[in-house]
């Protein structure tokens, strides 16, 4: 049975969303447990007795504020997210979910539980939504400002072999983010990337894609360094905040008759259910040795729940396993 | 009198909406006259006899085509693109307008008209929506895929001098483009520009912003190199696009009750002219001695006309004196 270890503290908003999240995945699925790490007379109130045996608490009391450095957490082994990742790293849990500080997280992750062989840097993936029934999974997404073309094409494998064997894609199709899609476009390590992925023979690999590209669905994979997937994931959610403000404050400025505020009510929610995080719960650390979902800070329990389905997935994959395998292959016909 | 010159022939969708743009901006503004580069049989008649004191026709037919090469553009002297940059170089013009070939625009503009005083690159502006009244300046959007700090500092200074003397902005704020706003983040470049914008004591710098600002209107003028301002671009139009498709999938399958209808038509119409480029014309190349326009390729006359008072508007300032001012003024400081 698969054991999640969950930082029970870490999140903007305290214990209790996440415990409420973690006892709303236990009742879907039977087939888990957890460890909660944090304060015991805090979370002990917040488990139904029917779930006793299934949520073990693990009791520590500090921790990493989003205004700590990611480099004090390395010191603090009496935090929540470096116990939670302890318990991963003696094998005492398979994966652990995040809602806490994500550099601490990344950090410790990193050196604590170690890289996968081939790996030179991990890598966030986070899942973008399209106008069309499927996302598109963006890696890096904040990991790494300065990549060279080695982690872009680590980053290109990892994040198809995650397409595969947790998102469950067929075949998943890759492309490289840069301003054009003419094999000529792209900046320096852009182009060298190209020609390193071609030189791979990795299979299903579309060349350079737009940024729009990534809201069609034109791809399954979109691979960028972390300095511009995280300008790229501000910018989508900026657009369609304000895209919001604009509709509402004509909302008010027209007529508000039922009909109209029925229906805008209507497509605001499906709206909200296709750009909202919550239905995607974290973003998975890739190349680490043990699955890691970071969660946002703002996470809900929604978004909780459906982090550690994300941790169940890739724990009960083949998905490192996979990972080093293809390394392996593709970065020998460089 | 300001005289403008446009490339009548280079925009997607032939000489119609370029020559019906130019004429619906010289009914609105009668202190200009014109230069239309083309094929003289081809435009004359497109032109109100009542006008024909205000334009004048320079006769040429080899149009620079999107799937021609930027290098090409500079040897094919009969061009339409090319004979417009030259009436500017010449001194015959003021300015020059164009939906054609941007790449071709761009080197001709450069390698003809020349770089002002302090430019290392030109680059090339555009302006952003933001949920208020007023917009972003972006730069570079697509000129420059590798920069380095010295470019970055002066795209901050271009971009400052443009928002003050051609936007009409006062003391408008400058941020630099990042993955958080704290000073400790960035990619190698952009620390570094950081620390040259500080160092050089440029006022109103308002350090790191993120992708979000952009449409909160945070900031007066942004900063980033082309292959970023590229994708940040072409995410932005991509979000809206998906945004607006999944409120139509949804308008289609819910009540299409007519109150509703009437009110969603309201609120599309508005927000096309939030999100439109239409309604600023064109994107400047900054840096470079004569003002140079560069329309969308798909530009509709509303575009052309708002891109020919954009041209005028900066032929009109003094944006180049000041641009080359304030970057030895600044510059010295480092």
């Amino acid at each position: 049975m698969i054991k999640i270890a969950i930082d029970a503290m870490g999140g903007d908003f305290g214990p209790v969303p996440i415990m409420d999240g973690l006892v709303s995945a236990l009742k879907l699925n039977k087939n888990f447990t957890a460890i909660a790490v944090g304060k015991k007379d805090v979370l002990l109130p917040l488990i139904p007795r029917t779930f006793d045996d299934r949520i073990e608490i693990l009791d520590t009391d500090d921790i990493i504020s989003m205004h700590d450095s990611a480099t004090d957490a390395l010191k603090r082994k009496e935090s929540t997210i470096y116990k939670a990742i302890e318990l991963v790293r003696s094998g005492e849990a398979d994966a652990v979910v995040s809602a806490g500080h994500s550099g601490a997280s990344m950090s410790l992750a990193t050196l604590r539980i170690g890289r996968l062989k081939g790996v030179s840097r991990p890598a966030i993936a986070t899942l973008m939504p399209t106008s069309e029934n499927q996302n598109t999974l963006v890696l890096d997404v904040g990991a790494n400002v300065d990549c060279d073309a080695k982690n872009l094409f680590e980053f290109a494998i990892m994040g198809q072999v995650y397409a595969q064997d947790v998102l469950k894609l067929d075949e998943p199709i890759i492309g490289l983010l840069s301003n054009g899609e003419e094999e000529s476009k792209g900046n320096e390590v852009t182009k060298e990337t190209y020609e390193m992925i071609t030189k791979s023979k990795l299979p299903n690999f579309a060349g350079n894609v737009e940024g729009s590209d990534i809201f069609k669905g034109t791809v399954d994979v979109v691979v960028c360094d972390g300095f511009i997937g995280n300008i790229l994931l501000k910018t989508a959610e900026g657009v369609a905040d304000t895209i919001g403000t604009i509709l509402k404050k004509n909302l008010k400025r027209s007529l508000i008759s039922i009909a109209g505020a029925v229906l805008m009510r209507k497509v605001f929610k499906s709206l909200k259910v296709r750009v909202d995080y919550a239905e995607y719960g974290g973003a998975p650390l890739l190349g680490v040795k043990s699955p890691v979902i970071i969660a946002h800070g703002k996470s809900n329990p929604k978004a909780i729940k459906n982090a550690i389905f994300q941790a169940i997935g890739a724990a009960s994959s083949n998905l490192n396993e996979h990972i080093e395998e293809k390394l392996n292959r593709y970065k020998n016909n460089n």
